[in-house]
């Protein structure tokens, strides 16, 4: 499934000089007009020397490619982020090893894969200090470089991880499927246990959003032990898969303050760990703000070109942190998850609502826009 | 119960003017000589200002309990810490306030509660950086002070911890039980997530004896996410506690090698966290040196009056670190161990193998010296 | 120096019980009114068990003693926290012990200390966590009980911290004038090294605000190891202390944008520390956000009653953190900044400009209020 | 200047599969006999696609050059670790770029550069975890490929960095022997700032052993605002090298117990940090065991193939740490040193004792056998 769009920026954008040079923009919401996706025949990738050839077995939609899909008022996309188009769109993906380049010795034909969608360089100064979601050189699979809604994709072998232990546990079947959410899963492990440095089991934990970014994460505070795990979430089948995975309360923030519930439910204490999932973080920190724990921190998962109105006395009183995250690469992110769901401690599958081949990727897309499903899967 | 035994140090032993002027021992497997354990009638005790009275509703057996009663050959008992005797021993309690100081104003008659064993002062210098447990002025419950093998306990209100919570999802009787059971836990939370500050959800985890202390260290991996929880005990019986404790596999390291186990389970790439609840580092450490995965911890729970041999140039190799542990107070212990219990995610009630009437408290003891229990309760 | 004002709470203030009850203020611009220094003849207080009576040899003047002379137009004084009066004022003090409490074991007649502002009970939930800073049952020296601008003063000895070592290298004269300004520094010695766990030698550090608490931040960066430690302050007398300080560079945020010179400063890779002391975030937090190194950390010491405008996205592009800080009780930090003073690495007595004699004090709040000295200093 | 040696097994070393295909012996001092350097013509270099042709300016000798070239009683080299012979030796360089190879991007000819000697794949497990210096597939500078006691040098872009800022403020002369001291400091600046995440300013530092990294130790302690920094070291010259960098005290150990120095020093209360840069960890470490402060760190940077006896109670007692550390790479540390340098707040050239052209190299690594220099250079 390929993207097109036509570069058009808008009146008082300026475009940089790397933009130009590389067709690439920064903003992809200030540049792409009027995107097309449709579904069409390719030529087989070939893989380059460090890179291995896949066929795909499942790839799942994410946020970012509906908001490629969706446009405002201009005929704008809506997707605010690094893009270059046209490519083929996808990134959340499982994959079988069908051809190894010359140089890759870790890698074999039929390992079963997923795969990193941050494409780091490794030289640039971000990476040697291994921050490798803040690559300076950074491309990304499915949005600058062609991704997974594809028969085939070839990808570098350093950004692969083998399923191994997920298949002999839960079998081939249920592996494709629970490798393809390992990315989204990444993004709130990430998010979770490295940015701040995870929670002491037995802490209250609410998460914003329940779209399949904020389920992972509930199902992820689950796992690691959170005494509470709280969701505020406005879509009733979303609340749904949120106590499906796990969630010990779910609320609808549009019905009641997540402020007093937080304070209810902590009977005064406050939430020691805040996720932000649902991309709307000008509502959900100062709501955050009014129930935080003594050293409680809060985690900006959702992206939103939005500017949040912050009480920081609060902060000082409460002794609480907030960290930005971004990404899923590094820091041991991909092995955590994968031996999670391998020990049976994790298992998210209940969250893919959903499933599509190849050829109706677009009409999968279309439903996603409306916002109430767990994980949209496409599959060949 | 009480302890009484005769001051008789060691030759060799230099008692300091402290241990004179006190009567403690700093070093009592050095000074204490034929030790007597004696259910006797005692005067309740009477709470001070800033104490509650409390009636002992349940209060475990712990190992340093079965080393005052436990002699070598020259009639000295085991135990190496800081005592002073005769005293009231047991420090594993829980229960219900019955008086409340004149100074104490956030605890209830009625209140259900479990307590601190560490009686820090709050005021040297070691507390004025909030690490109680090195506090220089320590006293300990049931080791220096009253302890809770009796009918009344009356302790400092600030080590009180209410368990409403456990309570309104447990019930009563069950809350007394657990509650009891919060010291150990603590102790093992304490030692894996405070110390070195957790492992991250899917991690390998190997814990070294399955004691009282090491069975809530494995409860406690295993809620928090670990990928693999492996235990090593020598007792068939405690063997399976572990296993019913969600020990992942567990083995008997007198017949096998706990470093080949751990190569193997983890396909040579080592274990995470290495827990020490053996109480035997000169065997233990080496094997968990010839382990360790690529940024692994070693936590030293386990007390004993053992050298053990490190070859450090290992621990280079590995980038691995070593953490001390001692005590359960501050850093959130105890709560974060009531949330968990309270959350129905962490249940160690398998673990109580035997409950005994106070009045049978000696045979208790006795009993415990098999070290083939889980923990032993002593109830009213 | 006692301070007096009356109860006048603003219309659509809610007064809760407890400030009902106690006559404190949580929100002290909300309530008092009309506030009055004078220098009056008081009874000399008398030490209490755990006290220590104190000859008090010098006392800062701080940013909220301002803050408490100066009204708004209404006659409602500024400063916004917690204030209960009337009473004495003055917390950044240098005494010499002259009476022992009953109860006091590790201080002696004629002991030079000094001494936190916050009196923390020890017994609360935050402070058994070892956050001091956060104790529910706080109350504040020269805030809600009398402090130090006073011949004496009576404090709990576990609040006070001897100058031994600082005698011992700087004389007794000096040491005085050094052992007032270590409240001052403990707050931004806590907001640095503890609150995010300091910062790797060698990068660059932004101080904005360079009054007492930026000043002494300026310091503390040099004194670690700071690659730059750039100051923005619109007072021209206060960015010549910065520079004295050791600055190693300083600007005029009204002339220049903080932002543009940091990009310069760092080659277009941004500062590692940006320290709020400035009381103004709502201006220096967007300018800092434009700023971030990758993995930069956002520290909050000034007090404001503002929301800041933030853009989180930059926070998640960035892997960057904000940390609200807050006092500067427990996790060493008294010891800390003692120990760095008496090794010579840290002499910050350059920001001392200017001392009057207790009976002047009026006169030198008065002259505070220009906001264009460093510390001033009263002294008998 | 190349080292050749004989691969002679020892009787019962057993060589791998890997050592045998490769000819690289994990465990030199076991496989390399009649070692000998000479120095010798060889064809200049060609650099690869990703790699740089450095003109060697400057390269220091380190401890393990001296290892190579020194002998047991049966002819085996006395280097334990990685190495493949022969090769060049060399591995603490500063050079100029002379050539550029067609895919580097980031650095041009002339750049004056130093080069990290831990050559990481970046594709590895360890590597994908931002742990460079754990690389398993990791070749090293001077140990298993062509090193820099040589005229030229190809190296990998990736392990360079730019001295840009040093000239600028040291000038050219004197930024080619900083720069040459790089790889040292970074070895020393890992260990302290990174392992453990540094200390607080005013933390007491001991050093054991001032050889060349100790010295970058101590001078490192210093520059972080360290309260104490004393060291223990046997050569009275390097105890002169230690005192001119800034350790606060220093001692002979053959002379005065390392504990009861630091006991008195620290008033009782032990030191924070401790480093091992002797090498000798089964004499040093249990010195240090006794001198702990409440939460002290040790690190272990010495390479020994030494057994240290270990009373890991102490370390519970003292709530202590041990951390091992291995290489420089990563984590910001190259870049850390050079802002370091470039700020004038670390100058460790008073470290360079002598300098040799390369020609009497191997008088030189003759001189350094005696152990009683600091930093001995090659240069042109």
């Amino acid at each position: 499934m390929t993207l097109e769009a036509r570069w058009d920026p808008r009146d008082g954008y300026r475009v940089s000089d790397w933009e130009q040079r590389t067709g690439t923009a920064r903003a992809g919401s200030q540049v792409w007009r009027w995107p097309q996706l449709g579904v069409r025949d390719c030529d087989d990738p070939r893989p380059a020397a460090d890179q291995v050839l896949l066929e795909v077995l499942a790839c799942g939609i994410c946020g970012s490619d509906l908001h490629f899909y969706e446009t405002d008022d201009d005929g704008y996309m809506l997707y605010p982020g690094l893009t270059r188009f046209p490519t083929i769109t996808g990134h959340e993906l499982c994959g079988r090893v069908v051809e190894v380049g010359t140089d890759v010795t870790d890698l074999e034909r039929d390992d079963l894969v997923t795969v990193e969608e941050i494409v780091w360089c490794g030289q640039c100064d971000a990476c040697r200090r291994g921050f490798f979601n803040h690559c300076t050189q950074l491309e990304e699979l499915g949005f600058t470089i062609p991704g997974a809604f594809a028969e085939r994709i070839a990808v570098g072998a350093k950004y692969c991880w083998k399923l191994d232990a997920v298949v002999e546990r839960h079998g081939e079947a249920r592996a494709i499927e629970l490798g393809a959410l390992s990315e989204p899963t990444a993004v709130s492990y990430h998010a979770l246990f490295n940015r701040p440095s995870g929670f002491q089991p037995g802490a209250y934990v609410a998460v914003f959003g329940a779209g399949p970014i904020g389920l992972t994460a509930i199902g992820l505070a689950v796992a690691a032990g959170a005494g509470q795990v709280v969701a505020f979430e406005t879509s009733t089948e979303r609340r749904q898969l949120a106590s499906q995975l796990g969630a010990t309360s779910v609320w609808d923030p549009a019905q009641s303050s997540p402020a007093e519930i937080m304070a209810e439910l902590s009977k005064g204490e406050g939430f020691d760990l805040h996720v932000e999932a649902a991309g709307a973080p000008q509502i959900t920190v100062p709501q955050m703000a009014q129930a935080l724990a003594v050293d409680a921190r809060v985690v900006i998962i959702g992206r939103a070109a939005q500017v949040a109105p912050m009480y920081l006395e609060t902060f000082q009183v409460r002794r609480a942190q907030l960290y930005g995250s971004q990404g899923h690469a590094g820091h041991g992110n991909f092995p955590g998850v994968i031996r999670l769901v391998a020990s049976g401690r994790l298992d998210l599958s209940a969250m893919i609502s959903v499933r599509y081949p190849l050829e109706e990727a677009v009409a999968a897309v279309e439903r996603g826009t409306a916002r109430t499903d767990g994980k949209i899967l496409i599959t060949p």
